[in-house]
């Protein structure tokens, strides 16, 4: 039986720091940096308080993310040989719901709906393999868990760490 | 910690045998009784081919679909004990994401969005308990199966089988 592997969304193969740059410069005509956002939680994102929670609640923040870089060929690489499943916490943000899946029929499409999971807390996800930004869901992963980079986990290290997919790939050919 | 319980939506907490029936009186004329679906599929319900399956895929099935006798009580009983999952394999259906979430907010407001989870395959949720109504969800599972009657499992008996949510509830007076 082949391996599975649960990976995340947002900030994984989503690029949601893209996005907050970009409608930041957008709607304030400052143009931020990656670098800038580095060690910033979402509430601290930008001087305006709440101002990333009003984003991420407003209409085509998640259906007009851009793809993660590396991400589409990394997964059709990995679906060849493990079961891949795309486990997001959109409940969070109901009107996620039907951009995250339009999003992913556009740019995945070769993910079956069978392998969509669509949850709250990521605790009863069981899968050989865990791909995430957040330490909240890898913390309490019982299988292998990898940490992919993000602005706001640079200070952790309690996972095995990736700061992009071909990181992500190097790391499960020395699994095989 | 709690023990923890991933409980179907349809034809488990939502009566969907019953909306079958109200929909074809209502566009047929026919008044079916629930004794009349049993032992059919989805496919067979209804002499007219497909018709099941054009009655899911339209708006407001699932937003209109009645709660199953007893199962508000139940769960908020349950809720109280276990860490209650609600586990519905959505995504074979996309449009009906919006309206499952809705109507679980409706009826079962005390299920919190962490506790949600829309998936296509059950294969990989890891709970200790699973209420559900099909095969290939019960089959896969790893831990205690319940197998909640419905017109297209009356065959099968490798799982324990429940009848009503007061028979789940005598069953988990019996587990504590």
């Amino acid at each position: 039986m082949k391996k599975s592997i649960a990976i995340d969304m947002d900030g994984v193969i989503a690029d949601v720091e893209q996005q907050f740059v970009d409608w930041y410069h957008r709607d304030y005509g400052v143009l931020l940096t990656k670098e800038d956002l580095v060690g910033k939680s979402d509430d601290t994102l930008f001087p305006e308080a709440g101002l990333a929670r009003k984003m991420v609640l407003s209409p085509n923040f998640f259906r007009t993310l851009k793809v993660m870089d590396g991400a589409v060929e990394a997964l059709q690489k990995l679906n060849e040989k493990y079961e891949v499943y795309i486990v997001s916490a959109a409940m969070e943000f109901p009107l996620s719901l039907g951009e995250k899946l339009a999003w992913l029929n556009e740019h995945f499409p070769f993910i079956s709906w069978r392998n969509i999971i669509f949850c709250g807390d990521k605790s009863i996800i069981n899968t050989d393999y865990m791909i995430d930004d957040h330490l909240r869901n890898l913390d309490n992963f019982k299988g292998k868990t990898i940490m992919f980079h993000a602005f706001h986990n640079v200070s952790y290290s309690n996972h095995v760490r990736v700061n992009n997919w071909n990181e992500v790939l190097a790391l499960f050919d020395k699994e095989a």
